[in-house]
């Protein structure tokens, strides 16, 4: 009853028969045991699972992590699956059913109940991406006309079929929604209130088109639990949970975080080497490739290098900025864009702010290593072509980092992809060029 | 009734009067009218919120955007707020007071009705990170010997004051935690039934101490809406909602992107130049110092590049290299650490598999490069010195980047630093290091 911080591991011996470690799971959260059994070999977490009661037993899969739960599925029979399915709600089922290649998809559905199987179908048909990928199709609904009474008699018979019920929704005789009922309603309406007089009209909705992460936008704004889905008739087809919220916005992170680091996280999940090293190349190619065109330039003014040497010794200063200027642009663009707070405006707009603040930093640390060089080296005149060099550098990459997410949007390319390896590359190229460019203008001066 | 996708746009003519403006808000919901009004002057907002009625206007400054709300606030007397505060369920009253200097808090909190202050004073000594710093006050709970009706009862007299109600809490005559009784169980239990019977005594609750990523962590695992929190004799202090939740998990996510970009969501809402510039600054000097500590590598080893002028072309390659590999090494490392999924292991394990794929990695584009460098520059000493210092220095990175996260956790440090610009940094002095280093002992065969 107490707080359940580390509680909630479960210890049992992984050696034991697997009836044995069923007793040691009864009981506990699916989640629970599913984090404890994740461990087992293939085989020893199949005869567990058939252990288990058939409904725990699916609360427990789908509760497994993605590569624990694929291992699974492919020990387990077309029909087994099938039993699995019928247990689970319709969204964790399409989910199920889904992850398996498509023959095995036509087993397990044939398998499956005539109503059961016409809504995983009916969900199989939605994009990952968009609201039908996320929603179940099991939804309490009440007549407009009806009572609070016989709402309470639909949550009855309900409330063994959906395990999170939060809404009541309010339908017309062709199903179409008209309002929404909390629960709270249900319970505080006096027994023979008709529906329509305490249901909330103005209920927000969306079609199973809709895009998951306009969907998570709703679920933030209004601080809902629950969302239900219309077709484009406003027919009541299903509804979304927060639950399922939550895994978009951190799928939403992740992207962005992926993109910044070159890799994805479902690397996580993979044990291959090559598979992982085939995740991580392409960004490595990019960087290697942006690295050999900087080579190109340097060998175009290798005049210049071979009459001051010296100069070569600052380039890696010249490219730390330049990557180091781009990335905070970009992601800050990228994000003022995704959160539309305010400074999203125009590229122009933007493109002020970031310079004002490029200006400063560039004075700041154009001045700072200007005065490091020259007293460094004693040479004023290579310190004024890296200082000034490196302020002209900053101004590039911010100028850059504005330019490319609204740039990347306006042809249809997401935004984030300017906070990825591509402008840091890009801003190194550049800024060597602009580094030796100056530096060759102004060779005399230095020899 | 239909879908609500942009329909959710206020639409009103800034320069009109405040009541009229106010009229055109009305029936809207507080989120849509806060995102109008937003952009208004200060003292229009103002007058526009006086004008609406009590509790409407504070669920709009309660969904304000953080620096609107400051400068809302900024406006007001202290009686004012104090008024907003009272239509708040407590952790936004807390929220808003919290955001006040001291003296203007000690102001709106005696301006409270002594039950509220009291509310509010209490969470105020909770931090932002934790359960205490996103908890409400306001719980709706039922004695263990009552019955469903005598719940029924409690709900009806907590509707007003309580927005979201998911849960009647059960408690012992010392408002211990004993049960949660899910609305549901509510609206089903036929009158008369002890709650006790009905209600779920396995809760997971936390106190107001655990950290608010915990508290997340348990909403995930077990599809919460809402969680009771205890102090530590299990006296049911509060509770926290799923929303709140939403808001923890992406101040985490963004944590890690401003990290990786070296700047801070903050400065979002910041106008001032020099404030935004002092933000990203700290990130460009460990970046330029890191450009000097290469330069000064680079003069050390500059009779070997006088010798061979072509070893400073390759330098950008080295270092991008070395960049990217550190930032995706300890990219994923930090992820696997934070959602543990079977990979966070041991430092010895995650170090076998990372140099599984640098190695992997280093072969393919060392050899690449040692290719086109060859056939390029026709200089296959120079090209095999090339390819050979990338393959070390990824395997390099790629150890870096490992041992990095675990060793920052181990001194207490967020291993999600190791994926700044600092290790990136590092990168490049050490393959630069690597790189002139074979370069220099191998300098005859070059020349």
């Amino acid at each position: 009853m107490t707080e359940r911080p580390e509680g909630t591991e479960i210890v049992f011996d992984p050696e034991a028969q697997p009836s044995v470690i069923a007793e040691a799971l009864r009981g506990r959260h699916p989640a629970d045991i599913a984090a404890a059994v994740g461990a087992l070999p293939g085989e020893k977490l199949k005869s567990v699972l058939a252990e288990l009661d058939a409904e725990l037993a699916a609360d427990v899969v789908i509760n497994l992590d993605e590569q624990v739960l694929e291992d699974v599925l492919e020990l387990l029979e077309a029909p087994e699956i099938a039993d699995i399915a019928t247990e689970l709600p319709s969204d964790d089922a399409a989910d199920v059913v889904g992850s398996l290649d498509e023959s095995r998809q036509a087993e397990v559905l044939s398998a499956l109940a005539a109503e059961h199987r016409r809504d995983v179908e009916e969900l199989l048909k939605y994009t990952d991406e968009s609201a039908g990928g996320i929603m179940a199709s099991e939804v309490v609904f009440v007549h407009q006309d009806a009572t609070v009474d016989r709402a309470i008699e639909v949550l009855r018979s309900a409330a063994d079929e959906i395990d999170e019920i939060h809404n009541v929704y309010v339908t017309d005789s062709a199903r179409r929604l008209k309002g929404v009922l909390p629960l709270t309603s249900v319970v505080l309406a006096r027994s023979g209130t008709k529906v329509e007089n305490v249901m909330t009209p103005d209920v927000v909705s969306v079609t199973a088109e809709t895009d998951q992460e306009d969907v998570a936008e709703l679920f933030e704004r209004y601080d809902l639990v629950a969302l239900p889905v219309v077709d484009h008739a406003g027919v009541l087809v299903g509804r979304i949970t927060v639950d399922d919220i939550i895994d978009v916005i951190h799928e939403e992170a992740d992207e962005d975080i992926s993109l910044m680091a070159g890799t994805r996280d479902e690397e996580l999940h993979e044990d291959s080497t090559l598979r992982v090293s085939r995740i991580r190349l392409p960004w490595l190619v990019i960087g290697a490739l942006g690295g050999l065109g900087s080579a190109t330039v340097m060998r175009y003014f290798q005049f210049s290098l071979e009459k001051v040497l010296a100069l070569a010794f600052f380039v890696p200063v010249i490219t730390a900025m330049g990557g180091n200027v781009g990335l905070q642009t970009s992601t800050i663009i990228v994000r003022s864009m995704r959160t539309e707070r305010g400074l999203a405006g125009e590229t122009g707009a933007r493109l002020l702010r970031e310079w004002r603040i490029a200006l400063t930093n560039a004075l700041i640390l154009g001045a700072s290593v200007h005065l490091i060089v020259g007293f460094w080296l004693r040479d004023w005149g290579l310190a004024a072509i890296v200082g000034g060099s490196l302020a002209i550098v900053i101004l590039v990459a911010a100028t850059l980092g504005t330019v490319m997410p609204f740039a990347l949007r306006r042809v249809g390319v997401d935004p984030a992809v300017a906070q990825g390896p591509f402008v840091t590359t890009l801003n190194d190229v550049i800024g060597i060029l602009v580094y030796l460019g100056l530096a060759s203008a102004f060779i005399d001066r230095l020899t």
